[in-house]
């Protein structure tokens, strides 16, 4: 019960994207409900093999040491903030701390379940990345462009930064999205 | 995608209860990624033969029919409003218009899901209730009251609103929580 609580803080972070409708910034506990439920809608999206059960429980805890290390957009410091030394470091204190609050058998299964997710290598963890990645893009498509224009991302770096992400767990997701990513850029004037 | 894109009006359904420290008002997503995370953790709580899985799934949809009818929270009306005949009639249509923007048998598939979690017979719909009725508890309890107040309730009515709900699909888990609700309401004054 110390770490549901404690989990509670969650909704008081804040990511740089917005709600669809763009009226305010979403918080990292709701953005972690719509991930479970584009796992449940988008399952045949996987490659063969893939767990949704466990996607849904790693979407469901991914972003919980966010509640010591706040978001950090995957766009900040020109794309590099996110995965930078400091971020992981911090990240991996934080993971311990607040995992540390459960009985020690289930607190080592969930920490090692966010690390499977963080690593990005089993199949789970690939598809479970993917669709982290793709949420915000649709976001951003539904409220005019959110963190694009924030940051002044260009098609280019979203495909580097995120397509590359969703290409690997979701090809045909990532193919669909593009087409309208590619439309929505195309429209825009030259920056 | 266009179901997914109408789930995210779930984040601006605003809940009776508040966060754990009082700030603000909780919203029906986030509600409803906690409560996954509670079937998590909790899962040792569970009568022999529930399928955690599906408990985690019914919890992340449970609540979309709030997009059209909003949230009635469990103490309004004097303790009648949420289960009422007029509220169950409005949540069944915004369910057949909310699912049935999926594909036929993904729609009809996460339906069954939800009409289920509703009519709380089933060992999993039995707990995944138990859990939707014990986090509010645990909300008020850390926020000092919340709801409580706000409604005026009792020790008494809580147990039979809410204690009967938890008990039945968590028993263990309603005896650790009524100490503490009894130790709450017995330190407030006489009303």
């Amino acid at each position: 019960m110390a770490f549901l609580i404690e989990a509670d803080r969650l909704k008081t972070v804040l990511r740089a994207s917005t709600l669809a409708d763009g009226s305010r910034r979403e918080n990292s506990g709701e953005h972690s409900w719509h991930l479970a439920l584009y796992a449940m809608v988008l399952a045949d999206q996987a490659a063969p093999g893939v767990d949704i059960g466990r996607v849904i429980r790693m979407l469901i805890l991914h972003d919980l040491v966010e509640i010591d290390v706040g978001d950090v957009p995957i766009h900040s410091g020109d794309g590099t903030a996110h995965a930078s030394a400091a971020v992981q470091a911090a990240e991996a204190a934080a993971a311990a701390r607040i995992f540390g609050l459960l009985p020690p058998d289930q607190g080592a299964e969930l920490l090692a379940l966010w690390q499977e997710f963080e690593a990005a290598e089993t199949p789970d963890a690939i598809f479970a990345k993917a669709l982290d990645r793709v949420q915000p893009v649709m976001q951003n498509l539904a409220s005019g462009g959110g963190t694009w224009v924030t940051y002044g991302v260009t098609s280019e770096q979203l495909d580097s930064r995120v397509g590359t992400r969703v290409a690997r767990g979701a090809p045909a997701l990532w193919d669909w999205v593009r087409a309208r990513t590619r439309a929505f850029f195309d429209d825009r004037p030259e920056r």
